[in-house]
Protein backbone atom coordinates (compact mmCIF):
# COMPACT_ATOMS: atom_id res chain seq x y z
CA UNK A 1 0.00 0.00 0.00
CA UNK A 2 1.53 3.57 -1.05
CA UNK A 3 1.19 5.53 1.44
CA UNK A 4 3.28 8.34 0.37
CA UNK A 5 4.35 9.62 -3.17
CA UNK A 6 8.11 10.43 -2.26
CA UNK A 7 9.81 9.79 1.00
CA UNK A 8 13.36 11.73 1.61
CA UNK A 9 15.13 10.19 4.25
CA UNK A 10 18.32 12.71 5.66
CA UNK A 11 21.06 10.70 7.33
CA UNK A 12 21.97 6.94 5.76
CA UNK A 13 23.21 5.61 9.04
CA UNK A 14 21.75 2.26 10.48
CA UNK A 15 18.47 3.93 10.95
CA UNK A 16 17.54 5.71 8.04
CA UNK A 17 18.87 2.88 5.74
CA UNK A 18 17.07 0.41 7.26
CA UNK A 19 13.58 2.39 7.41
CA UNK A 20 14.57 2.86 3.66
CA UNK A 21 14.96 -0.82 3.01
CA UNK A 22 11.68 -1.46 4.56
CA UNK A 23 9.30 1.53 3.05
CA UNK A 24 11.34 -0.46 0.01
CA UNK A 25 10.21 -4.10 0.83
CA UNK A 26 6.67 -3.17 1.93
CA UNK A 27 6.16 -1.01 -1.12
CA UNK A 28 4.99 2.25 1.30
CA UNK A 29 6.57 4.59 -1.38
CA UNK A 30 6.64 5.55 -5.21
CA UNK A 31 10.04 7.49 -4.56
CA UNK A 32 12.82 7.03 -2.08
CA UNK A 33 15.42 9.81 -1.51
CA UNK A 34 18.27 9.91 0.52
CA UNK A 35 20.75 12.27 1.43
CA UNK A 36 24.03 11.96 3.41
CA UNK A 37 27.07 13.93 4.08
CA UNK A 38 28.40 11.29 3.02
CA UNK A 39 28.96 10.14 -0.59
CA UNK A 40 30.06 6.88 0.24
CA UNK A 41 26.78 5.76 2.25
CA UNK A 42 24.16 7.25 -0.23
CA UNK A 43 25.95 5.29 -2.66
CA UNK A 44 25.84 2.29 -0.78
CA UNK A 45 21.91 2.69 0.15
CA UNK A 46 21.76 2.99 -3.73
CA UNK A 47 23.69 -0.17 -4.04
CA UNK A 48 21.63 -1.90 -1.46
CA UNK A 49 18.11 -0.91 -3.61
CA UNK A 50 17.27 1.25 -0.51
CA UNK A 51 16.34 4.69 -2.34
CA UNK A 52 16.16 5.11 -5.83
CA UNK A 53 18.39 8.32 -5.57
CA UNK A 54 20.65 9.81 -3.28
CA UNK A 55 22.65 12.72 -2.64
CA UNK A 56 24.98 15.01 -0.52
CA UNK A 57 22.31 18.19 -1.70
CA UNK A 58 19.37 19.03 0.78
CA UNK A 59 17.33 20.41 -2.22
CA UNK A 60 17.04 16.99 -3.64
CA UNK A 61 14.11 16.11 -1.00
CA UNK A 62 11.99 18.90 -2.66
CA UNK A 63 8.65 17.72 -3.59
CA UNK A 64 8.54 15.31 -0.67
CA UNK A 65 5.66 13.92 0.99
CA UNK A 66 7.31 12.61 4.54
CA UNK A 67 10.89 13.73 5.28
CA UNK A 68 12.92 12.01 7.76
CA UNK A 69 15.34 13.28 9.95
CA UNK A 70 17.85 10.47 10.66
CA UNK A 71 21.27 12.23 11.82
CA UNK A 72 22.53 12.20 15.60
CA UNK A 73 20.46 14.23 17.75
CA UNK A 74 22.64 17.33 17.45
CA UNK A 75 22.77 17.34 13.43
CA UNK A 76 18.93 17.25 13.63
CA UNK A 77 18.78 20.42 15.34
CA UNK A 78 21.61 21.96 13.39
CA UNK A 79 19.68 20.65 9.94
CA UNK A 80 16.25 21.44 10.29
CA UNK A 81 16.19 25.49 9.82
CA UNK A 82 18.20 24.58 6.80
CA UNK A 83 15.99 21.66 5.60
CA UNK A 84 12.69 23.56 6.15
CA UNK A 85 13.49 25.59 3.00
CA UNK A 86 13.07 22.52 0.63
CA UNK A 87 9.61 21.15 2.98
CA UNK A 88 6.47 22.04 1.87
CA UNK A 89 3.78 23.00 4.37
CA UNK A 90 1.45 19.67 3.95
CA UNK A 91 4.59 17.71 4.04
CA UNK A 92 4.83 15.51 6.95
CA UNK A 93 8.04 15.83 9.26
CA UNK A 94 9.28 12.99 11.36
CA UNK A 95 12.67 12.20 13.14
CA UNK A 96 14.51 9.45 14.87
CA UNK A 97 16.65 10.80 17.45
CA UNK A 98 16.83 9.43 21.15
CA UNK A 99 16.11 12.21 23.09
CA UNK A 100 12.76 14.01 22.18
CA UNK A 101 12.25 17.02 24.46
CA UNK A 102 14.54 19.59 22.73
CA UNK A 103 13.93 18.39 19.10
CA UNK A 104 10.68 18.17 19.68
CA UNK A 105 10.05 22.02 20.96
CA UNK A 106 12.59 23.03 17.87
CA UNK A 107 11.48 21.14 15.18
CA UNK A 108 7.31 21.95 15.96
CA UNK A 109 8.13 25.19 15.55
CA UNK A 110 9.40 24.82 12.48
CA UNK A 111 8.02 22.39 10.39
CA UNK A 112 3.64 22.22 10.59
CA UNK A 113 3.68 18.58 10.68
CA UNK A 114 5.84 17.54 12.82
CA UNK A 115 5.91 14.32 14.79
CA UNK A 116 8.46 12.76 17.12
CA UNK A 117 9.63 9.33 16.30
CA UNK A 118 11.82 7.03 18.59
CA UNK A 119 12.61 3.43 17.17
CA UNK A 120 14.01 1.54 19.98
CA UNK A 121 15.96 -0.43 17.55
CA UNK A 122 19.49 0.70 17.08
CA UNK A 123 22.93 -1.36 17.82
CA UNK A 124 26.07 -0.45 18.80
CA UNK A 125 26.90 -1.33 14.77
CA UNK A 126 25.42 1.63 13.16
CA UNK A 127 26.24 2.25 10.10
CA UNK A 128 24.38 1.66 6.55
CA UNK A 129 26.48 -1.14 6.12
CA UNK A 130 24.54 -3.17 9.10
CA UNK A 131 20.86 -2.01 7.82
CA UNK A 132 18.33 -4.06 7.02
CA UNK A 133 14.85 -4.16 6.16
CA UNK A 134 13.95 -6.40 8.99
CA UNK A 135 15.09 -4.26 11.62
CA UNK A 136 11.77 -2.60 13.25
CA UNK A 137 9.88 -5.67 12.79
CA UNK A 138 8.46 -6.44 16.40
CA UNK A 139 10.36 -3.30 17.79
CA UNK A 140 9.13 -0.32 19.79
CA UNK A 141 8.77 2.86 18.31
CA UNK A 142 7.94 5.74 20.91
CA UNK A 143 5.71 8.59 19.48
CA UNK A 144 5.92 11.66 21.34
CA UNK A 145 2.87 14.36 20.33
CA UNK A 146 2.00 17.14 21.58
CA UNK A 147 -1.07 19.53 21.61
CA UNK A 148 0.46 21.24 18.72
CA UNK A 149 0.63 17.87 16.24
CA UNK A 150 -1.35 17.85 13.30
CA UNK A 151 -3.70 14.75 14.15
CA UNK A 152 -3.63 13.32 10.91
CA UNK A 153 0.26 13.85 10.20
CA UNK A 154 0.37 11.61 13.69
CA UNK A 155 -2.09 8.87 12.25
CA UNK A 156 0.16 8.69 8.83
CA UNK A 157 3.37 7.94 10.98
CA UNK A 158 1.87 5.45 13.09
CA UNK A 159 0.83 4.01 10.01
CA UNK A 160 4.24 4.20 8.61
CA UNK A 161 5.63 2.66 11.69
CA UNK A 162 2.99 0.03 12.60
CA UNK A 163 3.67 -1.04 8.33
CA UNK A 164 7.33 -1.85 8.83
CA UNK A 165 6.26 -4.27 11.73
CA UNK A 166 7.11 -1.97 14.76
CA UNK A 167 4.45 -1.72 17.90
CA UNK A 168 4.14 2.20 18.78
CA UNK A 169 3.26 3.69 22.08
CA UNK A 170 2.94 7.14 22.83
CA UNK A 171 4.48 9.21 25.59
CA UNK A 172 5.04 13.10 25.79
CA UNK A 173 8.52 14.32 25.06
CA UNK A 174 9.52 14.97 28.70
CA UNK A 175 8.40 11.50 29.75
CA UNK A 176 10.03 10.12 26.74
CA UNK A 177 13.12 11.69 27.65
CA UNK A 178 12.80 10.96 31.60
CA UNK A 179 12.36 7.22 30.99
CA UNK A 180 15.21 6.89 28.54
CA UNK A 181 17.37 8.71 30.49
CA UNK A 182 16.99 5.25 32.53
CA UNK A 183 16.21 2.46 29.99
CA UNK A 184 18.88 3.48 27.31
CA UNK A 185 21.20 6.56 28.40
CA UNK A 186 22.07 5.51 32.33
CA UNK A 187 22.90 1.79 30.45
CA UNK A 188 25.40 2.98 28.04
CA UNK A 189 26.68 5.22 31.26
CA UNK A 190 26.89 2.24 33.01
CA UNK A 191 29.02 0.73 29.78
CA UNK A 192 31.22 3.18 29.50
CA UNK A 193 31.79 3.49 32.68
CA UNK A 194 32.56 -0.13 33.04
CA UNK A 195 35.02 -0.91 30.44
CA UNK A 196 36.90 2.39 31.48
CA UNK A 197 37.98 1.45 34.37
CA UNK A 198 39.38 -2.34 33.06
CA UNK A 199 43.04 -2.05 33.00
CA UNK A 200 44.02 -3.05 29.23
CA UNK A 201 46.02 -5.99 30.08
CA UNK A 202 43.41 -7.44 32.09
CA UNK A 203 41.20 -7.83 28.81
CA UNK A 204 42.08 -11.43 27.96
CA UNK A 205 40.91 -12.50 30.92
CA UNK A 206 36.97 -11.06 30.25
CA UNK A 207 34.54 -13.76 29.84
CA UNK A 208 30.82 -13.10 28.36
CA UNK A 209 29.89 -11.53 31.25
CA UNK A 210 31.71 -8.60 30.62
CA UNK A 211 31.45 -8.43 27.39
CA UNK A 212 27.71 -8.60 27.51
CA UNK A 213 27.87 -5.71 29.61
CA UNK A 214 29.66 -3.51 27.96
CA UNK A 215 28.68 -4.50 24.09
CA UNK A 216 27.16 -0.64 23.78
CA UNK A 217 30.07 1.06 24.45
CA UNK A 218 30.90 0.19 21.55
CA UNK A 219 28.75 2.46 20.14
CA UNK A 220 29.55 5.67 18.65
CA UNK A 221 31.26 8.17 21.23
CA UNK A 222 30.52 11.04 19.57
CA UNK A 223 26.71 10.92 19.01
CA UNK A 224 26.26 9.68 22.77
CA UNK A 225 28.11 12.46 23.91
CA UNK A 226 25.29 14.27 22.21
CA UNK A 227 22.55 12.43 23.52
CA UNK A 228 23.82 12.84 26.95
CA UNK A 229 24.15 16.12 26.49
CA UNK A 230 21.07 16.58 24.83
CA UNK A 231 19.00 14.79 27.74
CA UNK A 232 21.17 16.45 30.70
CA UNK A 233 18.90 17.10 33.52
CA UNK A 234 17.16 13.35 33.36
CA UNK A 235 20.94 12.43 33.06
CA UNK A 236 22.52 13.92 36.01
CA UNK A 237 19.44 12.42 38.23
CA UNK A 238 19.71 8.90 37.14
CA UNK A 239 23.78 8.97 37.21
CA UNK A 240 22.95 9.91 40.75
CA UNK A 241 20.60 7.36 41.16
CA UNK A 242 23.35 4.74 40.11
CA UNK A 243 26.12 6.00 42.33
CA UNK A 244 23.80 5.76 45.65
CA UNK A 245 23.28 2.07 44.27
CA UNK A 246 26.46 1.23 44.02
CA UNK A 247 27.65 3.48 47.45
CA UNK A 248 25.32 1.23 49.10
CA UNK A 249 26.41 -1.99 47.64
CA UNK A 250 29.75 -0.58 48.42
CA UNK A 251 29.39 -0.21 52.00
CA UNK A 252 27.64 -3.09 52.78
CA UNK A 253 30.72 -5.20 50.90
CA UNK A 254 32.60 -2.81 53.63
CA UNK A 255 30.62 -3.44 56.17
CA UNK A 256 30.83 -7.08 55.35
CA UNK A 257 26.93 -7.36 55.73
CA UNK A 258 26.26 -10.19 53.96
CA UNK A 259 22.18 -9.99 54.91
CA UNK A 260 22.21 -6.57 53.40
CA UNK A 261 24.10 -6.76 50.80
CA UNK A 262 22.08 -10.17 49.91
CA UNK A 263 19.00 -8.40 50.05
CA UNK A 264 20.11 -5.58 47.35
CA UNK A 265 21.11 -8.11 44.63
CA UNK A 266 18.08 -9.95 45.37
CA UNK A 267 15.62 -6.74 44.67
CA UNK A 268 17.97 -6.50 41.45
CA UNK A 269 18.02 -9.56 40.52
CA UNK A 270 14.23 -10.09 40.45
CA UNK A 271 13.48 -6.72 38.60
CA UNK A 272 16.18 -8.29 35.94
CA UNK A 273 13.93 -11.21 35.87
CA UNK A 274 10.86 -9.38 34.63
CA UNK A 275 12.60 -9.24 31.45
CA UNK B 1 42.44 -41.55 27.87
CA UNK B 2 41.84 -42.56 31.24
CA UNK B 3 43.27 -39.75 33.53
CA UNK B 4 41.47 -41.25 36.42
CA UNK B 5 39.63 -44.41 38.05
CA UNK B 6 37.33 -42.42 40.21
CA UNK B 7 36.46 -38.73 40.09
CA UNK B 8 33.78 -37.22 42.73
CA UNK B 9 32.23 -34.25 41.85
CA UNK B 10 30.90 -32.44 45.11
CA UNK B 11 28.26 -29.99 43.64
CA UNK B 12 25.90 -30.60 40.70
CA UNK B 13 25.49 -27.13 39.49
CA UNK B 14 26.22 -26.07 35.80
CA UNK B 15 30.08 -26.21 36.51
CA UNK B 16 30.38 -29.43 37.96
CA UNK B 17 27.36 -31.54 36.22
CA UNK B 18 29.04 -30.09 32.90
CA UNK B 19 32.76 -30.90 33.77
CA UNK B 20 31.14 -34.92 34.94
CA UNK B 21 29.33 -34.87 31.22
CA UNK B 22 32.49 -33.59 29.94
CA UNK B 23 34.81 -35.96 31.28
CA UNK B 24 32.04 -38.84 30.48
CA UNK B 25 32.03 -37.40 27.09
CA UNK B 26 36.01 -37.68 26.83
CA UNK B 27 36.36 -40.79 28.43
CA UNK B 28 38.49 -39.79 31.50
CA UNK B 29 37.30 -41.41 34.16
CA UNK B 30 35.97 -44.94 35.07
CA UNK B 31 33.81 -44.12 37.57
CA UNK B 32 32.25 -40.25 38.44
CA UNK B 33 30.42 -39.99 41.53
CA UNK B 34 28.23 -36.83 41.82
CA UNK B 35 27.76 -35.27 45.46
CA UNK B 36 24.79 -32.71 46.21
CA UNK B 37 22.74 -31.55 49.06
CA UNK B 38 19.55 -31.83 46.64
CA UNK B 39 18.54 -34.92 46.16
CA UNK B 40 17.16 -33.41 42.75
CA UNK B 41 20.11 -32.14 41.65
CA UNK B 42 22.28 -35.65 41.57
CA UNK B 43 18.76 -37.51 40.48
CA UNK B 44 18.85 -35.10 37.51
CA UNK B 45 22.57 -35.48 37.10
CA UNK B 46 22.21 -39.13 36.88
CA UNK B 47 19.33 -39.04 34.30
CA UNK B 48 21.11 -37.07 32.21
CA UNK B 49 24.11 -39.52 31.85
CA UNK B 50 26.49 -37.28 33.76
CA UNK B 51 27.48 -39.75 36.56
CA UNK B 52 27.26 -42.72 37.44
CA UNK B 53 26.27 -42.40 40.99
CA UNK B 54 24.61 -39.49 43.40
CA UNK B 55 24.08 -39.08 46.46
CA UNK B 56 23.85 -36.70 49.28
CA UNK B 57 26.35 -38.47 51.53
CA UNK B 58 30.06 -37.13 51.61
CA UNK B 59 31.37 -40.67 52.39
CA UNK B 60 30.37 -42.13 48.92
CA UNK B 61 33.38 -39.58 47.34
CA UNK B 62 35.99 -42.61 49.84
CA UNK B 63 38.72 -44.10 47.10
CA UNK B 64 38.24 -41.15 44.38
CA UNK B 65 41.31 -40.24 43.03
CA UNK B 66 40.08 -36.65 41.81
CA UNK B 67 37.34 -34.55 44.02
CA UNK B 68 36.35 -31.54 42.54
CA UNK B 69 34.46 -28.78 44.82
CA UNK B 70 32.04 -27.33 42.36
CA UNK B 71 29.98 -25.51 44.85
CA UNK B 72 29.64 -21.42 46.31
CA UNK B 73 32.91 -20.46 47.01
CA UNK B 74 31.76 -20.15 51.14
CA UNK B 75 30.38 -23.32 51.09
CA UNK B 76 33.74 -24.92 49.61
CA UNK B 77 35.23 -23.70 52.71
CA UNK B 78 32.99 -24.78 55.18
CA UNK B 79 32.88 -28.21 53.54
CA UNK B 80 36.49 -28.48 53.04
CA UNK B 81 37.36 -30.21 56.76
CA UNK B 82 34.47 -32.58 56.34
CA UNK B 83 35.51 -33.92 52.90
CA UNK B 84 39.03 -34.44 54.18
CA UNK B 85 37.93 -37.35 55.92
CA UNK B 86 36.55 -39.18 53.23
CA UNK B 87 40.08 -38.05 50.81
CA UNK B 88 43.40 -40.57 50.76
CA UNK B 89 46.45 -38.59 51.37
CA UNK B 90 47.67 -38.84 47.21
CA UNK B 91 44.16 -38.05 45.95
CA UNK B 92 43.82 -34.92 43.95
CA UNK B 93 41.74 -32.00 44.52
CA UNK B 94 40.37 -29.02 43.26
CA UNK B 95 37.90 -26.52 43.25
CA UNK B 96 36.25 -24.18 40.70
CA UNK B 97 35.28 -21.17 42.72
CA UNK B 98 35.43 -17.73 41.44
CA UNK B 99 37.71 -16.30 43.91
CA UNK B 100 41.57 -17.83 44.75
CA UNK B 101 43.71 -16.22 47.54
CA UNK B 102 41.25 -17.04 50.75
CA UNK B 103 40.06 -20.59 49.26
CA UNK B 104 43.57 -21.58 48.16
CA UNK B 105 45.22 -20.60 51.47
CA UNK B 106 42.60 -22.65 53.26
CA UNK B 107 42.37 -25.69 51.15
CA UNK B 108 45.96 -26.48 50.49
CA UNK B 109 46.64 -26.57 54.45
CA UNK B 110 43.92 -28.70 54.56
CA UNK B 111 44.56 -30.72 51.46
CA UNK B 112 48.55 -32.63 50.53
CA UNK B 113 47.89 -32.66 46.53
CA UNK B 114 44.95 -29.37 45.49
CA UNK B 115 45.25 -26.88 42.93
CA UNK B 116 43.12 -24.16 42.56
CA UNK B 117 41.06 -23.89 39.16
CA UNK B 118 38.95 -21.09 37.73
CA UNK B 119 36.78 -22.21 34.56
CA UNK B 120 35.66 -18.83 33.22
CA UNK B 121 32.73 -20.52 31.81
CA UNK B 122 29.62 -19.48 34.30
CA UNK B 123 26.47 -18.31 33.44
CA UNK B 124 23.48 -16.44 34.97
CA UNK B 125 22.31 -19.76 34.08
CA UNK B 126 23.50 -21.86 36.77
CA UNK B 127 21.91 -25.13 37.25
CA UNK B 128 22.21 -28.96 36.45
CA UNK B 129 19.66 -28.39 33.92
CA UNK B 130 21.68 -26.21 31.69
CA UNK B 131 24.97 -28.19 32.24
CA UNK B 132 26.48 -29.12 28.94
CA UNK B 133 29.63 -31.33 27.82
CA UNK B 134 30.42 -28.53 25.69
CA UNK B 135 30.67 -25.85 28.21
CA UNK B 136 34.41 -25.92 28.37
CA UNK B 137 35.39 -26.09 25.00
CA UNK B 138 37.59 -23.09 23.69
CA UNK B 139 37.03 -21.30 27.37
CA UNK B 140 39.44 -20.56 29.57
CA UNK B 141 40.27 -21.71 33.16
CA UNK B 142 42.51 -20.22 35.39
CA UNK B 143 44.82 -22.33 37.32
CA UNK B 144 46.32 -21.02 40.54
CA UNK B 145 49.53 -23.09 41.98
CA UNK B 146 51.47 -21.81 44.53
CA UNK B 147 55.25 -22.98 46.16
CA UNK B 148 53.54 -25.17 47.83
CA UNK B 149 51.57 -27.15 44.99
CA UNK B 150 52.54 -30.32 43.85
CA UNK B 151 54.06 -30.26 40.58
CA UNK B 152 52.23 -33.79 39.68
CA UNK B 153 48.94 -32.81 40.88
CA UNK B 154 49.43 -29.70 39.28
CA UNK B 155 50.18 -31.26 35.30
CA UNK B 156 47.05 -33.74 36.18
CA UNK B 157 44.76 -31.17 36.82
CA UNK B 158 46.06 -29.16 33.81
CA UNK B 159 45.72 -32.09 31.58
CA UNK B 160 42.06 -32.65 32.78
CA UNK B 161 40.89 -29.01 31.75
CA UNK B 162 42.89 -29.31 28.60
CA UNK B 163 41.49 -32.54 27.58
CA UNK B 164 37.85 -31.21 28.42
CA UNK B 165 38.77 -28.55 25.65
CA UNK B 166 39.73 -25.48 27.63
CA UNK B 167 42.83 -22.99 27.30
CA UNK B 168 44.61 -23.21 30.83
CA UNK B 169 46.53 -19.97 31.83
CA UNK B 170 48.67 -19.56 35.51
CA UNK B 171 48.20 -16.47 37.79
CA UNK B 172 48.87 -16.70 41.04
CA UNK B 173 45.42 -16.47 43.66
CA UNK B 174 46.37 -12.97 44.56
CA UNK B 175 46.79 -11.84 40.97
CA UNK B 176 43.63 -13.48 40.36
CA UNK B 177 41.75 -12.19 42.71
CA UNK B 178 42.72 -8.39 41.55
CA UNK B 179 42.05 -9.34 37.94
CA UNK B 180 38.96 -11.20 38.61
CA UNK B 181 37.69 -8.33 40.96
CA UNK B 182 37.59 -5.96 37.39
CA UNK B 183 37.16 -8.19 34.94
CA UNK B 184 33.71 -10.30 36.75
CA UNK B 185 33.01 -8.96 39.59
CA UNK B 186 33.04 -5.47 39.23
CA UNK B 187 31.17 -5.90 35.88
CA UNK B 188 28.79 -7.69 38.21
CA UNK B 189 28.25 -5.12 40.28
CA UNK B 190 27.76 -2.37 37.41
CA UNK B 191 25.03 -4.94 36.53
CA UNK B 192 23.35 -5.45 39.71
CA UNK B 193 23.58 -1.84 40.32
CA UNK B 194 22.01 -0.16 37.31
CA UNK B 195 18.95 -2.75 37.41
CA UNK B 196 18.88 -1.76 41.06
CA UNK B 197 17.74 1.75 40.02
CA UNK B 198 15.44 1.83 36.71
CA UNK B 199 11.75 1.92 38.12
CA UNK B 200 9.94 -1.35 37.32
CA UNK B 201 7.44 0.45 35.02
CA UNK B 202 10.05 1.95 32.57
CA UNK B 203 10.98 -1.77 31.76
CA UNK B 204 8.80 -2.51 28.86
CA UNK B 205 10.82 0.79 27.12
CA UNK B 206 14.16 -0.92 27.35
CA UNK B 207 15.86 -2.05 24.63
CA UNK B 208 18.27 -4.93 24.16
CA UNK B 209 20.88 -2.51 25.67
CA UNK B 210 19.61 -2.37 28.33
CA UNK B 211 19.14 -6.50 28.77
CA UNK B 212 22.77 -7.47 27.70
CA UNK B 213 23.98 -4.54 30.07
CA UNK B 214 21.94 -6.44 32.80
CA UNK B 215 22.17 -9.81 32.12
CA UNK B 216 24.79 -11.18 34.43
CA UNK B 217 22.40 -9.26 37.15
CA UNK B 218 19.88 -12.52 36.58
CA UNK B 219 22.50 -14.60 38.52
CA UNK B 220 21.91 -16.19 41.69
CA UNK B 221 22.50 -13.07 44.46
CA UNK B 222 23.59 -15.10 47.12
CA UNK B 223 26.58 -17.04 45.45
CA UNK B 224 27.17 -13.11 44.01
CA UNK B 225 27.14 -11.73 47.72
CA UNK B 226 29.31 -14.88 48.88
CA UNK B 227 31.89 -14.09 46.04
CA UNK B 228 31.97 -9.84 46.52
CA UNK B 229 32.83 -10.71 49.98
CA UNK B 230 35.19 -13.57 50.24
CA UNK B 231 37.12 -10.85 47.54
CA UNK B 232 36.26 -7.45 49.21
CA UNK B 233 39.57 -5.96 49.47
CA UNK B 234 39.90 -6.19 45.52
CA UNK B 235 36.29 -5.29 45.18
CA UNK B 236 36.24 -2.49 47.03
CA UNK B 237 39.12 -0.23 44.88
CA UNK B 238 37.32 -1.93 42.22
CA UNK B 239 33.87 -0.08 42.82
CA UNK B 240 36.05 3.18 43.63
CA UNK B 241 37.57 2.99 39.99
CA UNK B 242 33.97 2.72 38.71
CA UNK B 243 32.64 5.59 40.79
CA UNK B 244 35.69 7.89 40.22
CA UNK B 245 35.08 7.40 36.12
CA UNK B 246 30.90 7.65 36.22
CA UNK B 247 32.11 11.06 38.49
CA UNK B 248 34.11 12.25 35.46
CA UNK B 249 31.58 11.53 33.16
CA UNK B 250 28.87 12.87 35.56
CA UNK B 251 31.17 16.19 36.05
CA UNK B 252 31.03 16.55 31.59
CA UNK B 253 27.30 16.53 30.90
CA UNK B 254 27.49 18.68 34.09
CA UNK B 255 29.57 21.23 32.60
CA UNK B 256 28.31 20.72 29.18
CA UNK B 257 31.63 19.65 28.08
CA UNK B 258 31.40 18.03 24.79
CA UNK B 259 35.14 17.76 23.97
CA UNK B 260 35.93 16.02 27.55
CA UNK B 261 32.83 13.81 27.41
CA UNK B 262 33.91 12.71 24.09
CA UNK B 263 37.00 11.86 25.08
CA UNK B 264 36.10 9.70 27.69
CA UNK B 265 33.56 7.47 25.81
CA UNK B 266 36.48 7.23 23.03
CA UNK B 267 38.84 5.72 25.16
CA UNK B 268 36.40 3.54 26.38
CA UNK B 269 35.02 2.54 22.83
CA UNK B 270 38.28 1.95 21.81
CA UNK B 271 39.14 -0.57 24.85
CA UNK B 272 36.04 -1.88 24.22
CA UNK B 273 36.73 -2.73 20.45
CA UNK B 274 39.83 -4.59 21.80
CA UNK B 275 37.33 -7.71 22.00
Amino acid sequence: MKLFNKVAIIGMGLIGGSLALAIKKKGLAREIVGVSRHKKSWLLAKRKGAIDKGSQELFTIRGADLVVLATPVNVILKLAPRVRQFVDRDSIVTDVGSTKEEIVKNLEEIFPNFVGSHPLAGSEKRSIQNAQADLFKNSLVLLTPTKKTNRKAFKTINLLWRSVGARTEILSPQIHDKILGFVSHLAHIAAFSLIGVIPKKYLKFASTGLKDTTRIAASDSELWAEIFLSNRANILRAIESLQGNIGRIKLAIKNRDKKKLSLILKEARAKREIF
